[in-house]
């Protein structure tokens, strides 16, 4: 047996085994896992079943935890106890289609155009998920790898991965490990690789702001009768100062600021002319003395997420509504707890709301802490190797402004350095129709999958 | 021919025809008049032509101006060119009567129980048009009345009016008189029998608040792209201050307050105990310095009707919205200009918006100035004296915080002196499930007219 593979070889496998590997990823791609959505429950059941089977055929022994809406898959593969354990983790459910018709071909009857593949989850995270097992079929078939392996992938990623918090509490000791690669992520562009060393955390709330017993007609009581969806604009709005920072009390208590030093690492270079070109909008609402992509990624923000009250539909009804509503969510960064971070938000919604009017706050599950590696620990080194070695360019360190909240809770429970890394790009549209994912994604992924499990 | 009826005159012949003066009070019930919805349009021409013939048969003669949804009818009898000129003004359209489920009886199938007569219209505005229609029966056929008499009977009052803004320009020659009263108004309760001095003017405001060209994620994008929901809440917050004053350059401009000998002519007394067990509010929006009913009486204000923007359903969705909505109405008081105010509050909109996002304002269709009477105008004399006589208790003055825009139109054309009444009161739950009008309503709204007529 061999003991390594170089890219040049592996690119030659790759090339050798596509059409086998397509046909399997198309398998994969076809189970519709919209687990969020219990009528797909026996399509969910069928994926895990596939998923699990290319496990115990790769040789991992397989364990299937019990979810709510779709089972947890955690794989082991021991060689020996003086090795490092690397942790992947992958999900198989999917996001809904809707709107279907704006699919050019059917979501799970996967489609080849023009190098690209289009089907629900092609990318999130199917994708991603299946370069990692064609990479772990070819080394585990060719070559004595340098490391135990363990890999979970769940099936309700895409719906807050409650049954996997649950699992984490239960199945602690197993899941130690030295390193953990969270394989969710990607990359600005093809041309320019990196490893993700962040997410921001995450907590939610709904709010409900009551005036009278029922709607009024806002020209016989207005003057007398505060408004709902008044109060709520003056809430809300209070909450942002002229320099766009929070003003809520203790919001950014326990935050450790970056050293400019460790900032240089970051690439928070950002062109904007791209991202009003992708947007069609100026980036304006950072805080003060903070660059875009600093406030996007290391400062917290708070975001109304969805407002409504009274009658906004055709024409005009004069009414003071008896109900207005919101929905509002905080990033978080390193240093902040999720509790704390709600627990000032809620006492400020219930303190803060104006004309005397009554206010319910409540709190959604899945608050996540957020989560970052330094670029000096060896994991962010092995797989900016990686990343550098297949695309023949430095490899940059970036964070994301979005949340993976699962990956604190399993870095914690794993005790292993943990990192963020995938191939997706902005063309993929994950979550959008005609999703899609690159077969040059697709051979990129394995590359630097099969390349970085052999440099730990 | 007798000279005059007195009041019990009046309460023996009403007794004796109430039976056939009901037949004909549900034949006009039964006509489903929701000219807002095209669907009606036959129904709406029907009844068109049963008030037109009863106005014929009372010996008007009748022109009848095409409406977009309804038509009007415009009555004239005239008897000497030496008396005053009386013009009465009602609408025989109603508003629609979803939802539907919660009706006990059918909308269009009056229904007498415990002597009230429930039915969509019963109140507003049948009731108040056909207890005038009675009175002139009973008048026309008894005595020579005193005055010349104009009737004006619209069909779109309840979408904007807009048929009669445009036949009141065609057809002012016909307009001129008098007197004018507008018969859509009520009292608080039975109990206190009120004429109506003025009512509040009012322009809306659809605005639309557009930031990126999709929705966004807010994790990848929040801190650098602005919200556009909060954009609009800091927008909409901005409008008042603490004090509760619209803060909108201008908005105020051109108001005459009232004196406060003027001030001691209105029944500004304010039960808060009642207020609150009615709508489970307390009064809290009182712009400073002003006690509840002046707030809605006699100041202008500004309310959010509507707010729409992001998602506000089931579970969450960490969205920033591409767009944001909301809808804004004014209440003017005498001395401001519709137009000017409508300018002010869109120049306002216009250059307050926060984040650098772009807004659409427009102006709604159907902007009216407010109104106002001198309880020292012989109108207002005669109105008072015929409900104390009615009700024998001293009436009093008040005022509505709604609006009917079509009011100052028809009093500047007309020429008239011109007052607002009718025995309407809270308890007929206009515009809702269930509206209803009592017996005794309708004798006391027959009595207060018919004794009316006779005293100008």
């Amino acid at each position: 047996m061999i003991k390594t593979l170089d890219i040049e070889q592996l690119k030659k496998i790759f090339a050798a085994e596509q059409k086998e590997l397509l046909k399997e990823y198309f398998e994969f791609l076809r189970f519709q896992t919209i687990a969020t959505d219990l009528a797909y429950k026996s399509e969910v059941d069928a994926c895990a079943n596939w998923v699990a089977n290319y496990l115990k055929k790769l040789g991992f022994s397989v364990e299937r935890w019990k979810g709510e809406r779709g089972d947890i898959l955690f794989g082991e593969l021991r060689t020996s106890s003086d090795k490092p354990t690397v942790m992947l983790y992958n999900h198989y459910d999917v996001q809904p289609v809707d709107p279907l018709d704006l699919w050019t071909t059917p979501p799970f009857e996967p489609a080849l155009r023009e190098g690209r593949i289009y089907a629900r989850g092609a990318s999130d995270n199917k994708g991603q998920c299946f370069y990692t097992l064609a990479a772990l079929k070819v080394l585990l078939r060719e070559m004595e790898l340098p490391i135990n392996l363990k890999y979970l992938i769940e099936g309700e990623e895409e719906s807050g991965s409650h049954s996997l918090f649950n699992a984490v509490e239960k199945h602690k000791a197993k899941l130690k490990a030295d390193y953990l690669l969270i394989i969710d992520s990607g990359v600005e562009s093809l041309k320019k690789p990196a490893i993700t060393l962040g997410a921001r955390g995450i907590v939610a709330f709904d709010l409900t702001v009551t005036g009278s017993a029922f709607d009024l007609h806002s020209g016989s009581h207005g003057g007398m009768a505060y408004n709902p969806n008044r109060a709520l604009v003056e809430l809300l709005a209070s909450t942002h100062d002229k320099n766009g920072k929070v003003t809520i009390p203790h919001f950014y208590d326990g935050i450790t600021p970056l050293s400019s030093e460790e900032k240089k690492d970051i690439a928070f270079e950002f062109d904007e002319g791209e991202y009003v070109k992708l947007i069609e909008q100026k980036p304006t609402a950072m805080e003060k003395g903070f660059a875009p992509l600093e406030a996007n990624w290391i400062r917290p923000t708070l975001e109304i997420n969805g407002i409504s009250g009274g009658y906004a539909g055709k024409g005009f009804k004069t009414v003071i509504p008896a109900k207005a509503f919101a929905k509002v969510s905080c990033r978080l960064v390193p240093g902040q707890d999720p509790q704390k971070v709600a627990q000032s938000v809620k006492d400020y919604f219930q303190t803060h709301l104006p004309g005397g009017l009554t206010i319910d706050v409540s709190i959604h599950q899945g608050a996540g802490q957020a989560f970052y590696t330094s670029p000096h620990t060896e994991i962010a080194r092995v797989m900016a190797k990686a990343y550098s070695d297949v695309f023949k360019k430095e490899c940059r360190n970036i964070m994301i402004g979005g949340s993976i909240p699962i990956t604190t809770t399993l870095a914690k429970a794993s005790g292993a350095e943990t990192l963020l890394m995938g191939v997706s790009i902005p063309e993929d549209k994950i979550h959008s129709p005609n999703e899609s994912f690159g077969l040059d994604q697709l051979q990129l992924g394995f590359l630097v999958m099969a390349h970085a499990l052999q440099l730990f």
